[in-house]
């Protein structure tokens, strides 16, 4: 098993937790238990003090490790516990370069991973640098603690059987996404508050949602929490205007009150009342990062959202709201998407990008219905619960 | 700069003190700082739980790193606060083998440290886990901070001037380095208590001791502290008995009271009051591990041994007393040996291995001598005091 951070290492201040999984996998019957660190102290340093020219020069061992342990088919688990602010203040264009740069060294794995070649997961653990964030005023033992609860509760770990409320948790998730595939829906339609958007869907696109199955067969859970459906929007069909309902870390800035107009699919203009600079810097990046690779539907009760915490991260944040994001698509949902070349995908309408960021755009006033080819309007979500 | 530990990366609990590094490396210039960090928790975790045969599977990024940053001529920085007692009590013949393996795998980096083609240092840092073994008893804090005391007292960092104290001592121990070298001595006699080794030169030995200069010109301190000279012995020319003056930390063991038996440059007998199962793994290692790479010749007074403290760390032990070391030769300590093939060292009787082990066998009790070729002999230590 290989485990990493969100951007390369995990943070030193999630050891602690990181010495209890490594335990636990062994427990579980892993061969051996690798764990690539890093300091946030060392990387903001580096951010402010590296020359510009060396902004591009990752050392290759540095990229190689996740490249490396996707490639072998290795368990991967990325124990995201970073600061959400620790980049602020920095200047964003030389951040995005660095931060696609990296996305393009990465991209073996980010295609292992985005084909469920392997088993991978995307959990998170509370240290002082996150908590201070989310519970300000506080001190960091008990903001830490005070986020450790949260989590456990948004995850459903402290629920009496963990394991047996994630079985049916998942189950329900892939009924609904086996309705919503079989209900072939050419688009959606966002109705609410400044937002007026149709999301049209990619060519045999495949609603998923709560576990996945590896490659090598192995059932798993990709994201905890996970609460969302999600597919893939046609890359040149999407069309209107959306404005966000929750804050977006965006390259360690937290966009709030952000506003898009798509046109053909791509993002024609944008604006933000805090952190603009990251967001316009994140739809540069390339050429698909203007354009959408995945809505997600998500009903507005879960544990997550019972929690009432402002996490401040896109694992939570994507599970309290309906979303898009933009960039690259998932392979699987398209039908046979896992199998199918880059081309091939875009032929489909799959987007393709370095990048892919969850931005929410659902709330209880916000209506979400599906359109079907013969254009009549089936409501999904309205006041933030399912309909069916 | 490239930020390593011992074997593998800086421990975790070092991260204070790297972080100030760090802001130093940067202020003198450098490009980037990258550091690899290692959790011992982690290590110990699998040392006790891998499978077995997952013993020699290193990810190649983990030993790649090294490599890559040497073989790239970067400034490396080993940072070593290792615990001396973090894997005992683990099988000796799998740590050995382990060891081993990443001896093999880090033999592109050894050929760059050992022909001093890049600049490096090792240094230590005090962490908690090395603290309690120095002094067992004391609160984590207060042993942390002696431990601190003790190691800023022994590399001269608490003089009002350390650049200048460093300067001054580097050149007297060239000073003594040149004398040594030109008195062309055939072998050095070793006689105290237990033991009476002639300890035979490679043929062209050339004394080396403080500074040294890199192939990029940088001069530089590759150990801190470092109190010795030392020059390679000719591996098929040690004969005698010799005891160990100080204990010895080897994987993770700490042997103590061991005497060994040298036949015509080989260890035939070997025996330890304590850890004497490490002692053994080491000298089967390679067919290089049982024979001497390294004499070192250390005079009794110097700022490591007035702190007292039993450091259980090579690097201390080494500069307190004169010692032998198993396994390979430096390849400067041969005239012209930097650009050197390996079978020309070994022509030169400077010995091959992958393990390179200091044992101290030198005291106030232990008077070393030098053998000129006409058979004439010259003490050079009596008492623990350099005669010149």
């Amino acid at each position: 098993m290989f485990v990493a951070g969100h951007q390369m290492g995990v943070v030193l201040d999630a050891a602690p937790f990181v010495r209890e999984l490594a335990v636990a996998a062994y427990d579980a019957g892993a061969r051996e238990v690798v764990v690539v660190w890093e300091d946030e102290a060392v990387r903001r340093l580096g951010a402010e003090r590296r020359s510009e020219r060396a902004d591009a020069d990752f050392p290759a061992w540095h990229t190689d490790a996740m490249n490396e342990h996707a490639l072998a088919g290795d368990a991967l688990l990325v124990v995201d516990a970073k600061d959400p602010r620790l980049l602020s203040g920095l200047p964003q264009d030389r951040l995005s370069a660095r931060a696609a740069e990296l996305q393009r060294r990465w991209r073996p794995s980010s295609e292992v991973i985005g084909r469920l070649a392997t088993n991978w997961a995307f959990v998170t653990a509370a240290t002082p640098g996150w908590a201070r964030s989310v519970f300000p005023g506080e001190p960091d033992d008990v903001a830490t603690e005070l986020l450790w609860e949260a989590i456990l509760h948004a995850v459903r770990a402290d629920l009496p059987d963990p394991v047996e409320a994630w079985r049916s948790h998942v189950a329900d998730l892939a009924a609904r996404a086996r309705y919503l595939t079989e209900r072939r829906f050419r688009a959606l339609r966002f109705v609410g508050p400044g937002t007026d958007l149709d999301v049209g869907l990619a060519d045999g696109h495949v609603w998923c949602g709560g576990a996945a199955t590896a490659g090598s067969g192995v059932s798993f859970v990709p994201n905890l929490p996970t609460e969302e459906v999600f597919t893939a929007p046609h890359r040149r069909r999407v069309t209107g205007h959306v404005r966000g309902t929750q804050p977006v870390p965006i390259r360690g800035e937290i966009v709030e009150g952000w506003e898009l107009e798509f046109k053909d699919g791509r993002v024609v203009a944008a604006t933000a009342q805090a952190g603009e600079e990251a967001l316009l810097a994140l739809l540069a990046t390339d050429k698909g990062a203007s354009r959408l690779g995945e809505v997600a539907l998500v009903a507005g009760s879960s544990p997550t959202r019972a929690t009432g915490v402002r996490f401040e991260h896109p694992v939570f944040e994507e599970n309290l709201a309906c979303h898009i994001a933009l960039g690259r698509a998932y392979a699987p949902t398209v039908d046979g998407g896992a199998s199918m070349t880059a081309d091939e995908l875009l032929a489909h309408g799959a987007n393709t990008s370095d990048e892919h960021v969850d931005i929410m755009c659902g709330s209880p006033e916000v209506t979400v219905s599906g359109i079907r080819s013969d254009g009549g309007v089936e409501p999904l979500l309205v006041g933030g619960q399912w309909v069916w």
